[in-house]
């Protein structure tokens, strides 16, 4: 359990690390971030930093002795970097979680075991895998590597028989996983938190509606029936159970069409405050960042209900230039990620648009 | 006009400082502290920061090289350091707003002068001085040095003619000023916004409780009339157009029963954001920490509409040791200021509870 003035050591210091690191200035804890990048928009809302590799032992050494518990914004970090730190302090959430999540193949098998359906798949080492998993699950389907992948990166979407001709090559030759394409009807997303009590909340459901392949609003409340609401929300929180997890994590789901008999299959896990959950910054009274902060301190989690019905627009690359329009937008709330460069497909800043609560 | 990245100076390194640093990262912006204190809890949510002496000419020069404009976090800066900065780049609110409102008389004369009533007052600059005040205002009244007091230090209520022997010494043998008693039935403040443009907004109206002269409570809505509210917001929106005002102002006013020919008295005002406006960051979709910043930006003013009504508490002192009861609260925001330190009447942090929005 953290007292006031404690320091929480945050690895990557991209926006989701500030965001987390503004929301824990705000119930008085400290941070410090840890990034080989020494651009890192986190290193701006700080004193506290360590710019190093993760491989860097020294550093992280130091890093150790500096904070009081070990949280991250991302995923891939390397696991020898977690279990330096893990033998030193704790890191949450745990490292069972990122092995979990590192790994597409596993990722999919975990929640299988737990219940959960997700589209058919079959791991793919080679090319001929790749032939034979094409014949149990048919076409179009999705090859992707086991690791590493964000916003469709190491993707091959494969449509026709045409399209298998060096697509383990394309994608690196690199273990991979084949996936079945689900006919879904739309992108949903459910954000959870558990705190190192047990505690389990969740927010209203989210829907995502991409565009090359970069998340480009969430809407809430989702235009989904309240018993697939129900539903999404408590496979997020069932996922944060069995996991013994500690923190905010994300699932994307896919709402399949009625008349399907399973119409929730969960796509991938993110063991982190995540995108689809930006939201919750400007319609709720507790944010996902302040949640994860909370469970990571070992503190009560706060209320998430929504005061507002809103939807976010992410503001990606050039969009960000939109700023003097959208600081005119009197329904909406902005928020710049202080990058210095603006880059095409970089995540720039999002913008929250509201409007009163409708439906419960 | 600001541009993302560029770096906001705040003289002071309080609570309001960070406030203000936190809502500016929001915005993409960088804020360097300027403070000699060097347990400022300001210092710890940015990692520009100049912990010297006002006083200090090499440091002033340097932070002036080092950000674009300045702020600042209270009304009571040393002239000379504002005369040294403003020589070299925008210091806003502007300095004249500073004359204005350093000084208890000045300040009164002012809001006369554009029409605002106050109590009755007098200028006092010695024990004669005194007994004449009293004679011309009656008693019971207020005794305050002219300048620096805040939370009620530096002031002396006087019931009897026995509370005058020594009370100009006793407030240390300053310039002071008499003010009539004024018998209010509420205290309620006015948070307004100016910017660069010239727009002008203003907040729903607070209404204040105070408790051994420091603010414990405030309320939105208050429970007051929509004619006296709306007159309230236009005694702030019109002291910001009369001081050509870039910024957030507030202006603590006295409600006198009904049947007084003017029921709206002005006490005081801060040039800056203020305790009373802190609600306004859970119950509005822009806080007044972000409103004075856009306005110091150069930038657009955003919403000053609530979502919700809200009580906001101060935690004092003590108070801040009910931080696992006020975590499990599932209608509140908690706030922590992050101060090392608890000492009695210091402000650590607030809690705004908040409740369906009611009438508008």
């Amino acid at each position: 359990m953290l007292n006031p003035g404690d320091i929480i050591g945050i690895l990557g210091g991209g926006q989701l690390g500030r965001m987390m690191a503004l929301a824990a200035a705000k119930l008085g804890l400290k941070t410090h971030i840890y990034c080989p990048d020494p651009n890192s928009p986190a290193f701006d809302v700080t004193p506290y930093k360590t710019m190093a590799d993760y491989e860097d032992e020294e550093a992280l050494q130091a890093f150790a002795q500096a904070v009081s518990v070990v949280t991250y914004e991302f995923e891939n970090i390397p696991a020898p970097a977690v279990d330096f730190l893990k033998a030193r302090l704790p890191v949450l959430p745990n490292d069972n979680v990122l092995k979990v999540s590192q790994d597409r193949l596993s990722e999919k098998a975990f929640f299988n075991s737990i219940g959960i359906k997700t589209a058919g798949f079959a791991p793919v080492d080679s090319q001929d895998d790749l032939q034979k998993a094409v014949e149990t699950l048919g076409l179009p389907a999705l090859l992707k590597t086991r690791r590493f992948g964000y916003d469709g990166k190491g993707q091959k979407f494969l449509k026709t028989p045409q399209d298998l001709i060096n697509a383990f090559e394309e994608i690196g030759n690199q273990p991979a996983i084949l996936e079945a394409f689900v006919p879904f009807e739309r992108e949903i997303s459910v954000i959870a938190a558990r705190n190192q009590q047990g505690q389990v909340v969740s927010y209203d459901i989210a829907e995502n509606v991409h565009k090359d392949q970069i998340l480009k609003t969430t809407t809430i409340p989702a235009n989904i029936d309240e018993a697939i609401a129900a539903k999404a929300r408590q496979i997020g929180e069932s996922v944060a159970t069995e996991l013994d997890y500690i923190g905010v994590l994300a699932i994307e789901l896919f709402l399949l069409p009625d008349g399907f008999d399973n119409r929730l299959v969960a796509n991938e896990m993110a063991p982190r405050v995540h995108n689809s959950g930006h939201w919750t910054e400007a319609a709720c009274l507790i944010s996902q960042f302040e949640q994860h902060i909370r469970a990571v301190a070992g503190w009560p989690l706060g209320n998430t209900e929504r005061h507002s019905d809103c939807v976010m627009t992410n503001l990606i690359g050039d969009d960000i230039k939109e700023r003097p329009q959208l600081l005119e937008n009197k329904q909406g709330a902005y928020h710049s990620y202080g990058k210095a460069e603006t880059r095409d497909g970089r995540k720039m800043g999002h913008f929250t648009q509201l409007s009163p609560r409708s439906r419960p």
